[in-house]
């Protein structure tokens, strides 16, 4: 399909189910709304129709630069800093006051969505957009993001831009990264404009940032089964992931009788089925998954020797999340017991869960009361900017409901009512944040 | 390691562990057979110490030469059938009788052992030889049997040989045959010394043709167990493989609710864990094996989307065994209904089983306790020779105890002690089927 006339389809599929009357209202125009997420379509369109902009690639390099000729006709002053994180600034009426944020990135995974991060970025805008219609002028300073990397396709990382930004990014262990196309870190920042030296000065003083809120798509189908366009984020899930080896022993699947058999597979098995027992155990928001399992040696006609499996394991509380890694520790050992197969485990990744204060929870309730919704708390199980930030400063999320919850695809979709939506709530919660 | 050194030190192990007191009477000689198992494993010797004897190889048609000089030496008519089976004849007293077979194979797997075939072989011959020295003239014919392309390494097929004397081979089939070099069959054979047309004039008239009787060794721990040299199989089981795939839907790990999840992999953990209860329901000798499992898309932090899976289901009787496959598909289907999930299931082989009949075990039960050994019955979860001749020929067959259960591999062994038993029980039941 031709860029422009897959755009087109896009805008018009948008525009097609959108109640004007109901949402365009405040500032807040869906039309604009929809016009630029077509727009920013068009930028590392593939041929499935899906978006490939690779964090640190031309296609993120383009999206940006158009955001930023956006910002600057909504009057924004706009500086990029040494990681390529944009800012669009919004001067408040009180000196010297600490800026709220609000953002997200307009990076993807390779044929990913047009949802996932621009909606953010848009959002954000959005809301300056409106204030230039009602005339709202802020107390403090207002700034639009848009991070860096976020998706991590290019150094099986991500989040790269927000690290920069509050400082914490390891100087040593970016020298030695190597993109999917073999590049170094080095290489990659340079042919993006950017250059080492400049990259680690990217760290803002954070007492000069008041909170940040991030406006992203849901990814999951929570907010559908509830009916409800736009969702409060309670915490989001840090994963712990655990590489658990049971070792048997290999044999001929003929001549080995069903009693003499130590079959790594029956123990993973055992193993595999009781983990989803567990989550509910410790929390309600906490989930557990065996998503990679290989089998060795996988030959039809002989007992698995070794099966290595990984538990990814998430809550948006520590305590528990850890709680729910012991308690799987435990299983391993007691499967691997009561099946006289020995059990290797190894802790891959371990990342920190972050909690949205009870503050800002309360602050997201009361800006989506206003518009008449009901409020409805829900974690998110996956990874964004806002987890980042939230580690060194007040920070918030408000989900847009996914329609079949899918994302990372081109399918991925949300209507322009439950975008415009969420703006609104955002709107409503930036006003009392800036005040 | 240099092949003289090799066979060397394989002789010297073998005699190491001999009693020669003890075993060595009757006409049958340790020492001999020592001589031509280290002999043998010259001839296509791995740097592991293996073998590597591949069906219609070069190394094949050399080893069969060289049991074809010792048949020479011992009195026996030599021919060699239009599939390179060789059979060693000698005559009986009665004239017009049905010929007695014993024998085995002489190519192995890459890097094999050097008990697997050849004991067999060189069991069969060493019978004719302790007859030279004790007198003992058959009433009917008996002939020394090495079949070609036993184990299928070629062809990825096997048991060629014994399928072409019985008249159980598709010519159009073996024609599109391509070996793992990317030769045509007809290509194979005539660098082997053979045609077409003379391979496929192979089949023997049956009712010349007694009974068969095949020594191998076990492949398994069972004699090892039982503390007993030597077995009597009772049937040989054929594998039925179903490949099962269960079909959930993929979907984030941290944005998917444990119960808002239709994991495939949990699926087929259920299904894996449940088949190892079901053979001991159908039949002591039945076993169910799932030594193949794939994850889609085998992502870390992805719920699976699909498991396919092969299961392995042998008995030696085919009622019990089709019993046990009917048992398998209804625990796929439940437990699909059960979570959730589809199933879809493929039988990809379904080899008929061939059980020993009751007068070919009471034959090798008599043989077993002349020599004062405890009679044991195990049934034979491999194929072998014997499992084709078996379907039109009375076939049995006596086990050897194996080391630990290896085969298949450089470390193969059965004591010579083990082995010389074996042979004397094969000359008492030849001696009752020369009859």
């Amino acid at each position: 399909m031709e860029t422009e006339e897959f755009a087109n389809q896009f805008f018009k599929k948008l525009m097609g189910e959108y109640d004007h009357q109901q949402y365009s209202h405040s500032g807040i125009d869906g039309h604009r709304v929809a016009n630029r997420l077509a727009e920013l379509s068009r930028i590392g369109l593939t041929p499935e129709g899906g978006s490939s902009r690779m964090g640190f690639s031309k296609e993120e390099r383009e999206a940006k630069e158009l955001v930023k000729s956006w910002m600057k006709e909504a009057g924004l002053s706009v500086r990029e800093d040494g990681a390529g994180n944009v800012f669009g600034r919004l001067e408040g009426k009180v000196k010297g006051e600490a800026a709220v944020l609000s953002g997200s990135h307009v990076d993807s995974v390779p044929n990913g969505g047009h949802f996932d991060g621009p909606l953010g970025v848009l959002a954000a805008l959005e809301v300056v957009e409106a204030w230039r219609e009602t005339g709202f002028v802020p107390n403090k300073p207002y700034e639009v993001v848009i991070f860096t990397d976020e998706e991590g396709s290019r150094f099986n990382g991500g989040l790269l831009g927000s690290e920069a930004m509050i400082g914490e990014i390891d100087r040593e262990h970016m020298l030695k990264l190597v993109d999917v196309y073999g590049n170094s870190f080095e290489q990659v920042l340079t042919e993006y404009g950017l250059s080492v030296d400049h990259f680690f000065t990217s760290e803002r003083v954070l007492s000069e940032v008041a909170a940040f809120v991030e406006v992203h798509i849901e990814q999951g189908k929570r907010l559908e089964k509830e009916d409800l366009p736009v969702g409060i984020v309670t915490g989001i899930a840090g994963p712990c992931w655990m590489e658990i080896s049971f070792i048997g022993e290999a044999g001929h699947a003929g001549n080995t009788p069903m009693d003499d058999r130590a079959d790594a597979l029956i123990a993973a098995s055992r193993f595999v089925s009781k983990v989803e027992e567990l989550p509910s155990v410790v929390s309600p928001s906490a989930v557990a998954t065996v998503g990679r399992l290989h089998v060795y040696p996988n030959g039809v006609n002989v007992i698995p020797g070794k099966v290595t499996l990984t538990v990814d394991i998430r809550d948006i509380h520590e305590e528990t999340r850890d709680e729910l890694v012991e308690k799987i520790v435990l299983l391993g050992e007691q499967v691997a017991a009561e099946r006289g197969v020995s059990v290797e485990m190894n802790e891959k990744t371990r990342i920190m869960p972050v909690p949205v204060s009870e503050e800002m929870q309360r602050k997201g309730k009361a800006a989506v009361e206003k518009l008449g919704y009901r409020p409805y708390y829900l974690p998110s199980g996956a990874g964004h900017d806002a987890m980042i930030v939230g580690r060194k400063v007040p920070a918030a999320m408000l989900f847009t409901r996914s329609k079949d919850g899918v994302s990372h695809n081109p399918k991925e979709w949300s209507s322009l009512n439950d975008c415009v939506a969420t703006i609104h709530v955002l709107k409503n919660m930036v006003e009392e944040l800036v005040k």
